[in-house]
């Protein structure tokens, strides 16, 4: 990718955060302007060498860049593009990193000036750890970012949005904003929700005998409140889906043990630890965190 | 712990060749018998420095040992434990590292001989990685382990027990055999089924963007399904009703979402993170894997 002038960063979070250390560190932006509503906490970003400059203005902090990505919680992001988009300069490419995509797109899309701008993007990465503190320049490297054109979208503006996450380290695949969330509802929501039932099924005096399967399988449920809410809501129907599709999963099992059925109880079994098998012979081998 | 002449393993897999190693490493045996069925496995166990000699015969395995560890799938113990009792030496321990309680320690009373050596034990470690070949002397460090003594277990055979999984670097604690499996099913026969169950929800075709979510909540998914079935079989009641609290919490989610009534969205989330946040906040520094 050739290097930008100036990308302004909207939200300057673990996401954000580590877009602005990887722009950097590949030198792929002259100057990151980092936007956010604490100062102090910009700041920090500045002398951690996240961003260049900082500004709780986000008409200011937009208004010379090439690009912007709007990296705050989803419910937040059509608002926050539809601002962008009338602050930048003629010909600027605005992009988000919200883990949502339908109803993000939808709304961006009932604003003209907005429409014409953006450019849908989910980098599938993240972590249970929130906040710029840990960022880190490799957080993309060799993860999915699935970009969501519409009819609506600009051809120009897709181009540049696949180089702007190519540029990053992603791997970057496209499809619609309603298969993106059908999609991500059963490989990252539902996960999420899981974690957090299986977390809260424990009781709390008995927590000193749990190990490592309870340890891993609720690792993410210590992800923040707020964010996670914004995602469920965001994406009720294909959620709700792939929680219809787990309780089914459960359901044969609890039928398979009340029938103390062996063989169903290991066919359902070897089912499950084949589906892993498969997911991790198509890891990449950098995939090693969150 | 004193160091005993002779200890015998039988079943040198993940959690028999690790206490080998342990029990090597720490000087803590003279010589470590291991027992298995198969010759090459066990040359192998003993080239790796897991035991010092190799036998497919369980009564020679245990004819001059002091202690007798059984670590064959929890359908298998009873059976061996009684074999092993049957052929001790006067005056020895026979303990194992099954992870159900209740039907193995009720099973071995049934047998005078057994009953009288026999004190049961689980040591909470372990990794989806079956056999030997990922042994590791440092499995058990400060990792619980129940031991589970009932009216009929011999006083002596329970001090030797403590002294035993003690050395091996574990943290002792008792209850009774029901409580156990009350207890385990939660903490990790429920996680385990969480992951098979969370597994198998993704579509094949959707893995490659599914990301640490899936990857974290599905890791003992990998387990060896002839175990797990055992474990499962041997747990039914307790197991049926942990999963039952499980769709109790996947139940209030759907509602939840279903209405999209977002403080109980929340309320619901942070229950699960101040749970998680607990289980971390007890862990010991050294507890990092599996």
């Amino acid at each position: 990718m050739q290097s930008l002038e100036t990308v302004a960063i909207v939200g300057v979070g673990l996401i954000g955060g580590s877009i602005g250390l990887a722009l950097r560190s590949r030198g792929l932006a002259v100057r990151v302007v980092g936007v956010g509503r604490d100062l102090k906490t910009l700041h920090q970003a500045r002398q951690r060498g996240i961003i260049d400059q900082a500004t709780t203005d986000l008409e200011e902090g937009v208004a010379a860049a090439e690009v912007v990505v709007v990296c705050t919680p989803v419910s937040r992001i059509p608002h926050d593009v539809r601002r962008a988009a009338e602050a930048v300069p003629a010909g600027a490419l605005v992009t988000d990193a919200g883990s949502t995509k339908r109803q993000i797109v939808e709304t961006v899309e009932t604003n003209l000036a907005a429409a014409d701008v953006f450019v849908g993007a989910h980098p599938i990465a993240g972590s249970e750890r929130a906040g710029a503190a840990h960022a880190r320049a490799g957080l993309f490297r060799d993860r999915v970012c699935v970009l969501t054109p519409t009819p609506r979208t600009s051809i120009d503006r897709l181009e540049r949005a696949r180089r702007f996450w190519g540029g990053l380290g992603c791997r970057v695949v496209e499809m619609s904003p309603i298969e993106h969330d059908e999609v991500l509802a059963y490989t990252s929501h539902l996960p999420h929700a899981m974690a957090a039932a299986l977390a809260s099924s424990v009781p709390a005096e008995w927590l000193a005998l749990a190990a490592g399967a309870y340890r891993d399988g609720t690792r993410v449920a210590a992800a923040d409140a707020g964010l996670w809410t914004d995602i469920f809501r965001a994406n009720r129907g294909p959620l709700l889906k792939a929680l219809g599709a787990l309780e089914e999963r459960v359901a044969a099992f609890k039928y398979a043990v009340m029938t103390d059925d062996e063989d169903a109880i290991r066919r359902w079994w070897d089912e499950a630890r084949h589906r892993r098998r498969l997911f991790e012979a198509r890891q990449p081998v950098s995939n090693q965190d969150s």
